[in-house]
């Protein structure tokens, strides 16, 4: 199914590239909240297209048009749904993708799944444009976490080799969502840019690293097995396209660590149990610490690229050189940086409304 | 919900390391199958503590005693339901666990979550004993997949910092499992198994990676967005405690590369559409292509070690020197595996169910 | 949630009586379906307001927009939505209601849930308007389900205590949906019409019994506890405004009968085993037997009426004498015959697909 | 799926008439809750067999063994389960039903839905022995609902058509739980009693409603659509074996009034919103009002008769005499009773949890 498994919360997404519109429904939400849409919309314009030279030429305007669930503004308890009408799409440019499927793109395995009827144009249900209903609705959740204090921020970790080794405070983290390249360190972003830049020019992309953090989270939610709040931000942060790997805390390389120098030693800090480290990145046996959750997320180089690629003609069954034609970001990963936060607030939010109650 | 989301399968597993029994429910398995009761024993022995030296010194039997679905050993269609009695349990070892919690353990966060009345003897619902009803339905499961002429196989593809290089094909995958330290590269593994006796030697632990490869599985399961093969499995695997990242494909490293370099090109094989390599892991959006189904995970070193620790004691409040007593495996790596086999086999059963109908 | 349980398929509502638009996500259903649009707004006129002098003065088309999901007029196999913009809303009608509660309707109960922020304003979420985007997906189901030789008729079984004594058979049964009134007598038909305009004349309303039928549905889905196809067809039929009863087959009066007078005894009949009759109604042990499915759902009396009514004033706290305004059906049962169509349309299509894979 | 569609609360039923065992798992149950066995047995006590001369002369001792979620009789946190062995069982008595499938039964479409492998012993998971461990959760449930101050009570209305007609008031309601035969008029229930005496000698059975109400539950729960509390008891009364018919408040008798009478106005009592009169069974708009939850359960007439029947015999394929053997009920009413109220209790408890949080 096309929702999340949220328990409290229940996010929907429709739509495909080139349907009439994409949109979310959110089911659940607390009634009598205001919703700032000047905020919302500024938080949307971080992943919109067309803002910078390493995005898609596509411009929409990305602006939801609320059809149910606010009144005023102030959510009314009943579903909240949105649509973003689609407008510039220029469906010749996939005709042949009928015949041939893109390398690294969800094509062929979305014909066997749907077969001949599958909306293949612009990608269809499996497009980045889809994060667009998913942003609206985290969008809305993070206003909901900020005034139970808790933020969530992400940033660009790397992009192929290039790292953002800087750490930062909280008030840097938080500082990241007003650049138009979200690092902390500038001088790594330059070199980033570079890298994404030479990539394109090369009808080439490239891949990279989001990596987020989320303070004030409260202890005690989640829980064992199936029920770990690791697996369902996991789950969600998969259902951004282009995810291949996720990771908490020190992750992977946690692996290399003996228990010795992984475990993080607990202590009192104003009365309250913390970890004097936090390798565990916030999370044990599935439940929250009150340390802050971190993660990492890999996002694998934008599939569709200028140069051309071998690929079959599913009709005569043959081999084909083909070339990507359409508008596509060299590098997912700037744009990707709030999807990652949507994703997380929306899952966060969930969570929370079992506290809350 | 110690459910996982299976829409046509659905696990639960309940029990606490030292409550009278573990066990599961398995709804929704299709009637009028066989199940190989030894093949499923040998399956939950490659998972049963005391085997070798490397793990727990408690020794249970780990007998499934089957309660409902099976008649004569042929499922019945309705829930299908199994418990393991605990019985070598030593409770005592536990009590200071109350006040200070482990490092590294759930014994804080779900403190906070269950309150007082948490079991945390032998580490609760936490403890890695939990795994055993998950074996018993996902070793159910294998059967199942292989005579769908699917096949999992799981190895350790490294332990600290060294790794099994080989790549190996499918029987040598398969053969895995008559191993007592399942890797391919026997020399590779000595290596690793003198790493796990030396950090035990110095009452530390060591952590590691699973792969685990999927042959046979049939092209267009999964779905966009929430609905993806990879979130789904991502979040059974995280379900299995220590689980710390999970990657598909090519996973954080395609993150490094360029898209001429992780797209995958298509070909004929066979009348089928193949992938000339598989660094996209056999999920593509969400689905699978067809293509093996590969992906590791990473597990941190057990957090139980001999060695003294910092914590807190929660009633005094303040700060104590604590040793972890009991009986634990200097690193669960290699009992890790059969459960990543298991909870993929789940996972992929309920999965497959959708295209058989 | 909004959400119907559907396993299959997932039907999500949204919208509020007063909201820029109402309109409902369907998510599961296969792909490659021609969508026949004309037949689809034959259904929704069934339903629609200001058909005849027994429904509400409100005019509205009811005409759906598609967003997605469909790609000239044939599913693509991803989340289907469709909206109706709300155009002739007169919210000035209800600003009362924020402080006095109709008798009968959800304005309290709402209240205590949502607070002050919910949206009162034509009942909001509760409006019987809602119905109109579950008979958009239920009309599609039914669509779907003719095309597998699944039929669903239902009819006025009463109107207060005039009766539509004539049993019918198939085709009969098929032509309702034809008639502007829906019963199989026209002369039980008139005295059903004379009760209802001489309640309205009164500034009253009136209830009845809406029957349905289904024909040609599998036998074998559904299954015990709670997995029964009666129990999810229930729950569904509950979700329709106004609904206080739902009895299968012989219902009721089957707590009146021996099991030597209830029991259908079975036959053969072209191969296939039958009930000689079915006061089962087509289900036992919450499994489809494959006989008809037949069921009755009890609507109560529209509880917005022009008498003067007591009620409270939740401000002042006092008791007060009040007119419930607005323009609303003297009674509701006419326009309920195609929404009970639709909600086992819906749940019946989840089911099939069980069977279908 | 055997399971509740329990947001917070999830009840999991295992188990066939003649498997090792029956059982259930109850997830989401607060941690810190004392169980008192003693009444959690005298509550199972209610629906055991062969309490008296009309239920089944099958005696099984029906007392729980608690595997885990419990420590000392209290609850843990994580899920409870709880088994009771069968010992009792004569799988003798059923062998021709593989072949032959009783009238009034499931035998056929489960046959349907599980093949040869179906366990028609005793019914299978068709048997009324599967709400043993309904109770054994509803018991529970029900001693959390008491403690904070919601009561549920049922009693037969009525047995054939012979009637409790007495409404009678909290204590006396609470009071029928210690009666063997739980009716409000001893006298009618005599008369009951004899109507069934006078089946069972006739080879015969009887059917009946069963009544239930649940005082102190508060406003507010519930939802719109397929969020309604009422859809969500009846899908779980439907669950029961045997019942036909749901009906909140009024029922099938609203649809016979008009608005003006069937509405229940508004009033002040101690500072509390409240219906002067309560038609309206506790529920609007799918959402508690505050009032007392009223409803009624049709209970179809036991389909085990002695009696000789005409059925089928699958093999062959043709019409049979027969006779079911065994042990079985002239009349399921009074074992049904505690039934009704243990359904209740555990959907009412999974709601109380959204409002407790």
């Amino acid at each position: 199914m096309a929702t999340n498994h949220g328990k409290n919360l229940r996010l929907t997404i429709f739509g495909q590239s080139h349907a009439e519109a994409i949109g979310m429904v959110l089911e659940g939400f607390p009634s009598g909240f205001f919703v700032d849409r000047e905020t919302l919309q500024q938080f949307l314009n971080r992943r919109a297209p067309g803002r910078n030279s390493f995005s898609t030429a596509r411009k929409e305007e990305d602006q939801p048009r609320f059809l149910a669930g606010l009144v005023e503004n102030v959510t009314c308890g009943t579903p909240i749904s949105a649509v973003i009408f689609n407008s510039d799409s220029r469906s010749t440019d996939y005709e042949e993708l009928c015949r041939v499927p893109r390398p690294g793109h969800a094509d062929y395995p979305a014909f066997v799944k749907y077969g001949p009827a599958h909306d293949v144009r612009g990608g269809g249900a499996f497009s980045g444009r889809l994060t667009a209903p998913l942003c609206i609705a985290g969008g809305i959740c993070l206003q909901y976490l900020k005034q139970n204090n808790i933020f969530i921020a992400a940033r660009i970790a790397s992009i192929a080799s290039f790292r953002d080794e800087t750490s930062g405070d909280l008030s840097e983290w938080l500082g990241i969502c007003r650049k138009e390249f979200p690092v902390l360190d500038d001088r790594a972003g330059a070199k980033m840019r570079e890298c994404i830049a030479s990539a394109k020019a090369e009808g080439d992309s490239v891949g990279g690293i989001v990596e987020a953090s989320v303070w004030g989270f409260p202890a005690g939610l989640g829980g064992e097995l199936y029920d770990g709040l690791d697996g369902k931000l996991a789950a969600a942060l998969f259902a951004i396209p282009g995810v291949k790997g996720v990771e908490f805390g020190a992750g992977f390389e946690a692996s290399c660590l003996r228990g010795s120098e992984n475990n993080d030693l607990y202590c009192y800090e104003n009365g309250t149990v913390r970890t004097e480290t936090n390798r565990h990145g916030g999370i044990l046996g599935g439940i929250s610490t009150g340390m802050p959750i971190t993660l990492r997320v890999a996002f694998k180089p934008t599939p569709s690229i200028a140069k051309p690629q071998q690929s079959v003609d599913m009709y005569s069954k043959e081999t084909v050189s083909f070339c990507v034609k359409g508008r596509h970001d060299p590098c997912i990963v700037p744009r990707a940086v709030p999807c990652v936060e949507a994703a997380l607030a929306v899952e966060l939010t969930d969570s929370l409304l079992d506290w809350k109650g």
